[in-house]
């Protein structure tokens, strides 16, 4: 290819959404990672790392610098929250475009935010200039943004899920039900106990089920869609398996004499321009593996014995399209490229 | 043990419910197995077809015979539906006594039945006279019955964890929804190609959403729970495990003013005398691997961000307390033992 | 791309080799799915099959045809053995070229064949002509051949990990193991109730020890290897994931006093040239997820204590080097186009 | 009952080992736990660690104090090694019996064991007097031993398959192979990286090929077993499971003339005293579900193409008679009571 190769930098990438940046990356037509920070981890390569990089990489992590990130096109931040606000002023200042992968930037009321996560946050001047991460409905905020505040796993398949049927007002303000499933990637690559295999396998149990830190982002962008405040019960399952989200959705229609018809065609109106959300057939029961890897989000219908309560199921691979794909949707949206560039491999199945 | 020994009959034993009356009977002290029936496999010695059963029996499947069951003082259904209700009447006036675990004679109402089952019922006549297998609510209904057509094992953890709130009214009508979810045992030992390992596994979905055959029987149970008809949202999902079911339910507080510990004193006293319903702490998220080969109910409550919704956790494992555990628990009730006799080993952890 | 798409065929494309092929060639460069049999499933939409094919082919599956399928540049037979042998003397006069991936033209002694797979052999005039799909070894055969019987994955991972060795005549003849494990993807898309997610999950063990049908395959190869009659002990076991092999293959050093340096050696220089071996560094623990969804074969040396037993570990993914990329490795080679063509895409981790 | 509860102490108890003791001991009819250590987590109830066990034990964590454990009949280690062996000699002086399941006095050589373990021994005094904790081997010893030290997971399963081959002599000494595979609990509850879901799940791998510290206490007892100084090339491998390990050995005939029904009757009658070896019949393919949760070991023997090369498979769960299942039939001989009591539960299947 003689186009242009932007350069990439990665902010954090010794974790799962780092490593699935580097993967993804390796594929880009017109992008190539030049820098992988980690502080603890400095000097190693990252194919001794990720044995799975072996051939795709020589790259070794580095400290994190601003002046070397500052040569990049693109940085990614793939670290945990509270970590890219500290460095967001001075990368803001050196014109350097930024995709946070954390949640720093993702809701827009300081206030909720040091509720729910607990702290001081360090530069909330620049809330309001991060562009929401959600590249179906902010996309053309995202291709003028300079920093993009990528949307969370889990609120990115209820916000996908619930969008369509808010923004048209066919579902009741009242009851609306978020019972959602994660792999244990999820989790992130630390070592805890609970993530064990010998603990998370041949087992299923609810998490956070009395309050969990994406039910503020989700509860923005429902406001946001519904164009009043919206609330909804979220509930969050751990699921022996690595990567996947699956989001079931209950809500009350305003009219129980809508079709279904009218309601299949609201989701898929809204997302005909969106290459990432797949309509299937009502009545469809999507599985996560079906996204694995990639950067789809499939979403179907349906309405239990026709009566008043419509059920969206809608999965991601929590890793992809709930993080390290959708990173890399709104750089190609940042820097005039095709949508899907980089990102069109379909799922390993089986 | 000096003790008598009671006389066990399983038809139908060469299914994963089979194979669990034959565990956990090899353990009970006061019964024993004596006939195990297989139309397809008799002959065989169960210890060839199960080899976790060599030393534990040297019974070889046989025909199914009403003679030889008739000398049985139980005898378990461990059959797919359509099965228990052709040889039900014979074995009913010979007297025998029986706990079928199919589907045969949990609803009512032959109608409903017919509709979901999607055939003519071999016996209505029997319908009223079979006592519903729950023992939480109908112990003394048990206690004496000749026919128990044992819960299912999405309807167990399902009423179990609504019931208490609806006989106390203190949820709405409207709203219910059972966000459940089981490992792929429950679809039982029979060749699929959806159920195969490279199918399942790394994967998560919903199935029958639009209408699965255990919506009658849960909502037959609730509207016995509540006085009045309800009708409840169900969605199955199909996790990457063996055994569990965890049933997310959700419901609208009537009065927002309840306190949490009203909540929780509700459940704490409805299942206080019941030795398989452990309520545990407000707040807390129980595993299906903590009950996993066991006859034990956990349930739990949440109340997210302390607004208007109920979230009760419950799980079981869908083989013991879901299936062949409450088989058995009912068995103790109808000889008159210990209701928890055999049944008192705690999970396999990890 | 202004360059050429050749056309390419898939008899039997609804096995997991079948949907493996699809996923690898809808990213290759220069080849396009152009008819994919099934003669149970003639009609079927390839994506309704496969959910993870939306939006990627619109083929539907078509009834085997040598007419439909002599257009094509390549077929692929991803068919169960005793199906290619039967229609290959008419597609040879056809003269199209083809790479079967399955075993009927792997043994190039048709008795052999014949005691193994308890069957007359179709055609055993094709065998001389066949040329063995194992392009490490066989390259220049493969780039003249018209028939190219793809390696089987077991004998993939074994011949790899032993071929240099006793080409170097540094093993003994006696006392050769191969500990092998494999994923449950191997046994195919059948209904089998051995292969059920209840079954084959949380658990391991071996089967065919006494005699497994890769056992000549192995055998012929490494006689070629060696240069004289050979003969290996292989035991395969069954793990439980989904893709993925290993094989543990154990030697006794002809001389003991051979340096672990000039052991490694022996490795890295064959496989010079070879981009599809990955020899790693000296006392390596190669896992099957490093090389998953890709046609990479890892391969790491040890030596217990320092004795007189070489330990060669080598893992491939069965469906992929084990299979359809090996089979896309062939057909690059065939069509004279880079033999990583459409194959460079990192393993899927986590 | 009216019988004597023997009372057991337990130190480390917040580990598997020490929980599968609590699991086994509360089915135990003659031994209660009355004593459960933990340093770092003291004062917690174990039921809330292992929430498994509400409703089996009311005791909470305590300091580890040799006072309290002298009050035990039995004290058993569940500690990681080098633990044991510093508490030791204050306990033996209290005339405490102890079973020990950590490595620290299972190898008979204090060099042996310092080379391996890199460390100093504390107590290497009471090496001599220490028992090795296999029963089918010692089980006079055992009875009479103040000290047992038990045996390890895959020493236990490779020299339950070699042993009546090597006393017999029927193996030639060169080319023992044990190539072995352990679930993850092998590896503790202990938070690392490798062990993580995301990390071990879908994958395998050996580990350790170069040396582990389980060579030297298998060859100690193939040393025993033979009669003369062996050695063995021994290979684990880590298989995405909770339990159970199979040990796949092979070992050369030394004589080609000998028959199956003769190797056969070698390990039958081996082991025609023992109730937790399960000899299966000729080519059979013990799994480990089969013995999940359970004390038994299945052994089953192939010969593959009837060549010279004995292939012996040999089943454990890796926490049961691996560790706290044997620690618990120790005990029973220690204490005079019947070999199986408290162990004769099937293995949970499916």
């Amino acid at each position: 290819m003689a186009t242009k190769q932007y350069k990439v930098g990665i902010v954090g990438a010794t974790g799962y959404t780092g490593v699935e940046l580097m993967r993804l990356l390796s594929q880009h037509p017109f992008a190539s990672v030049v820098v992988a920070t980690s502080r603890s981890d400095a000097g190693v390569a990252l194919a001794d790392m990720f044995p799975s990089l072996r051939g795709h990489t020589d790259l070794c992590f580095t400290v994190p610098d601003v002046g070397a990130l500052a040569q990049c096109d693109i940085v990614f931040f793939a670290t945990p929250h509270n970590v890219s606000m500290k460095m967001m002023p001075e990368l803001m200042q050196a014109g350097v475009r930024v995709v946070d992968l954390s949640a720093d930037f993702r809701l827009r009321d300081v206030a909720v935010w040091e509720h729910w996560y607990n702290e001081t946050h360090a530069c909330p001047e620049l809330l309001a200039e991060a562009v929401y991460g959600l590249p179906e409905i902010y996309r053309a905020g995202i291709e003028q943004a300079q920093l993009v505040a990528c949307a969370g796993c889990y609120p990115t398949s209820v916000q996908l899920g619930f969008w369509p049927f808010l923004k048209q007002g066919v579902l009741q303000e009242r009851g609306l039900i978020a019972s959602a499933a994660t792999g244990v990637s999820g989790a992130g690559r630390q070592a805890k106990i609970n993530m064990l295999f010998a603990e998370a396998n041949d087992s299923y149990s609810a998490y956070g089920a009395s309050g969990h830190r994406h039910t503020p982002e989700i509860e923005q962008g429902l406001t946001a869609a519904a164009g009043k405040p919206m609330q909804v019960t979220f509930v969050p399952h751990l699921v022996p398996m690595i990567r996947g989200i699956q989001a079931t959705l209950y809500g009350q229609l305003e009219d129980p004499s809508i079709s279904n018809e009218q309601l299949q065609r609201i989701v898929e109106d809204f997302y005909s321009a969106s290459p990432f959300v797949d309509v299937m057939p009502w009545g469809s029961h999507p599985q996560t593996r079906s996204v694995k890897g990639t950067n789809m989000c499939r979403i179907a219908l349906h309405r239990p014995q026709g009566r008043d309560t419509l059920v969206v199921l809608s999965v991601i691979d929590n890793l992809a399209k709930g993080a390290s794909g959708q990173a890399i949707q709104c750089m190609n949206l940042m820097l005039g490229l095709a949508e899907d560039a980089g990102l069109t491999a379909p799922a390993l199945l089986p």
